[in-house]
């Protein structure tokens, strides 16, 4: 499809670029222009027969939301276990259902997450899950883009398995794609730490995982290793090829100097924290000492809801709380955590920016809405003041998914939901 | 209008009524009938000609959002002055700006807002601000439901306004009504706190006020008085006939008891105290207490937006960071807050619950919305993972101001944007 975007205001997040009016355009899965509006006899305009030329009628089209951590699948535990404190809500109500789920449930599950994301402006997810191949054609069927990753511990998923995957999916052109991970270091043994590192680096390959999400997670390493997770993980060499850690909220100082140094990404989780009663994480110490972050929702099960809008406010809300200093974290540097730095700690460099060559991933942002409005700084309005109601199209790889409130993703949303209603009905009778 | 809604699921927010399939009926400005479906023949189908039937699809009807504190003109800030402490923000940013509105400015200012409180599934706003007479022209010509109440301090507003107001709207009746009120303790002298007391006292009436929001504020009424703002309140008597206190972060356990020995709300703004860095209100321990609590957005230059989606799950998420436990304030008792208690904090006992009699200002929930998908637990989806985008339909006193999107509020919500921009770019260059 060539596809035409005129009369918009353009947010391509590229540095020092700031807002401006213009026009782009989507030939095949590229950005083929993005400028200011052309006359119509110009070369980039007279060349192409559109397939469409949308009105953007001065909405903002900036670069789609990546979600860097999540687990798509637990679309079926939302609002089923909640309440609970981290460690709880997982032994006791997590594990237990999850171990009911088929890999052709977590296809229908994955589904239902994806729609979610498209209605919050993201165009990417990385994922850690059970089954990566029914993950992957959820996302493919869907036309989505998604980056999964390994969740290996001591009773699921081997490292056979984790090096097929890593093959398998490893066409960067694709869709779908697949990274070296694990769940966390207290569910794995030593031995398994070991050959993760050594994995890592067979592959000179990233690694992800969860990181000092709890407290006590952190104090059982401690008595385990004499040290924390992050100090663990330096000592095997298991980041020695960059990669991320989730959560990383109970952090040292030296925790963020290693962080720095192997350019491990830290992906926070704000709503899952909160509702987990996790903690806050450190962001801005972390941007302080020049750690990356970007940002995840984690799990329906834990956040409830799949929303970058809600992520990005309590991103800053949390951190200024935290601080006691209103002027911390700003909506720029939120804003560049949620796209240019999720694409670069997911491994997709070419979904960072909207610029001539990148993939057309992007979003239309409604301006036409009361919370939008007035337009004193629109950066301020979208990441302060932005819900999923302001999101009017999500296109992903030149294709458009969703659009004014319709999503094009090959089954109609009511089967999906049906489907997700039948499988949580099943799960809680056996 | 007479207005029947079938095929529902029902959320009256009556104690111990859990939610239930049925229809719900409208007649004029009241619910005349809610409870299970009707066969055709019913006394109380037959009976009327109905304006409008709607079939709910299954949809969740309930009590509209009471958004107890908000200044809702304070939309032409939004995005304007943010990441500065409180003092700094009111001072150098907000009393500035505030200074060049004209009351017509607030007019069109007001209703900007009551456009987002309405995508957002509100019904009513407790409003302070400067001139109530436009603010309560706008919400009478929207159609909206207001509670205003006196701003009153040591450089605008004066006792015989005040009095004046709380004449001018006494009818229970009207949409727009009239409560005393006051800035803050900070921003009054001795004697114009004594006087208000008197005022209280002279008309047995509540009192409402910005309490506790920061540190600084206590600790600037300790050095004044030797006690906390509430004691000081309770000391000259200002609140022996109830009312609210918003904000209320930085409270004792002997404040606490005071307002629980005179029934005094408090009215929490969780958005706006996280993004001035304010700090996170004893809500746990208000509730364990026996304080009743209610929500509010706070103005949108202060939050930035007016979303009670928002405020719920900050509510609950915040209080259980606080409290370092995920189980402390569930869905339950927030949603009660968001609905029935607001209600009540803002003295609108005939807008609380869905039931015969009442009032019909109500909203319609869309479950057709993957946010929403499955449906263990209805409640917890609505307060954990809800959304503007959720909001199908607000009804405020039997009329329906918008609904799919669609405003039906006299003005074209364009005009409102354009005007809302003029005043803005005027207040900018004077």
């Amino acid at each position: 499809m060539n596809i035409r975007i005129y009369n918009a205001r353009i947010l391509t997040m590229e540095e020092n670029r700031p807002l401006f009016e213009g026009e782009l355009h989507v030939r095949e899965n590229q950005i083929s222009y993005v400028g200011p509006e052309l006359h119509k006899e110009a070369k980039e305009l007279a060349d192409v027969s559109w397939d469409r030329e949308i009105d953007a009628q001065g909405n903002v089209i900036m670069p789609g939301f990546k979600n860097a951590h999540t687990h798509s699948a637990m679309t079926c535990l939302r609002s089923y276990a909640d309440d609970l404190p981290l460690l709880d809500w997982l032994n006791k109500q997590v594990f237990p259902m999850e171990a009911k789920l088929t890999p052709e449930d977590i296809y229908h599950l994955s589904k239902l997450a994806i729609l979610e994301y498209l209605t919050s402006g993201m165009t990417a997810n990385f994922d850690m899950y059970l089954t990566p191949d029914t993950v992957a054609q959820a996302s493919l069927d869907c036309g989505f883009r998604t980056v999964m990753c390994g969740g290996l511990n001591n009773f699921s998923q081997s490292f056979e398995e984790l090096e097929e995957w890593y093959r398998k999916y490893s066409d960067p052109e694709s869709l779908v794609t697949f990274r070296l991970g694990f769940h966390a270091e207290y569910t794995n043994s030593r031995e398994n730490l070991e050959k993760l590192s050594a994995l890592a680096h067979k592959y000179q390959a990233p690694m992800y995982t969860h990181n000092s999400e709890s407290r006590s997670e952190v104090e059982g390493c401690l008595e385990r290793y004499g040290m924390t997770p992050t100090a663990l993980f330096e000592a095997l060499g298991m980041f020695d090829f960059g990669g991320a850690g989730f959560h990383c909220i109970h952090m040292t100082d030296e925790d963020l100097d290693i962080l720095k140094k192997r350019n491990v990404y830290v992906v926070t989780n704000p709503g899952s924290n909160t509702k987990l009663a996790s903690g806050i994480a450190r962001i801005e110490d972390m941007l302080k000492c020049g750690v990356h972050v970007a940002i995840g929702t984690d799990g329906p099960a834990s956040n409830n809801c799949l929303d970058m809008f809600r992520e990005m406010f309590l991103v800053t809300g949390l951190a200024k709380l935290r601080a006691d200093d209103a002027s911390a974290v700003d909506a720029n540097q939120v804003l560049r955590m949620a796209t240019v730095e999720g694409a670069h700690a997911m491994g997709l460099p070419n979904c960072d920016v909207l610029a001539e060559g990148k993939l057309a991933d992007l979003i239309m942002i409604d301006l036409h809405q009361p919370n939008m409005q007035p337009l004193n700084n629109i950066t301020k309005n979208i990441v302060y003041s932005g819900s999923k109601q302001n999101v009017k199209l999500t296109m992903v790889n030149g294709r458009i998914l969703y659009e004014n409130g319709e999503f094009y993703v090959g089954t109609p949303a009511e089967e999906i939901y049906a489907k997700a209603n039948e499988i949580v009905s099943r799960m809680k009778k056996s």
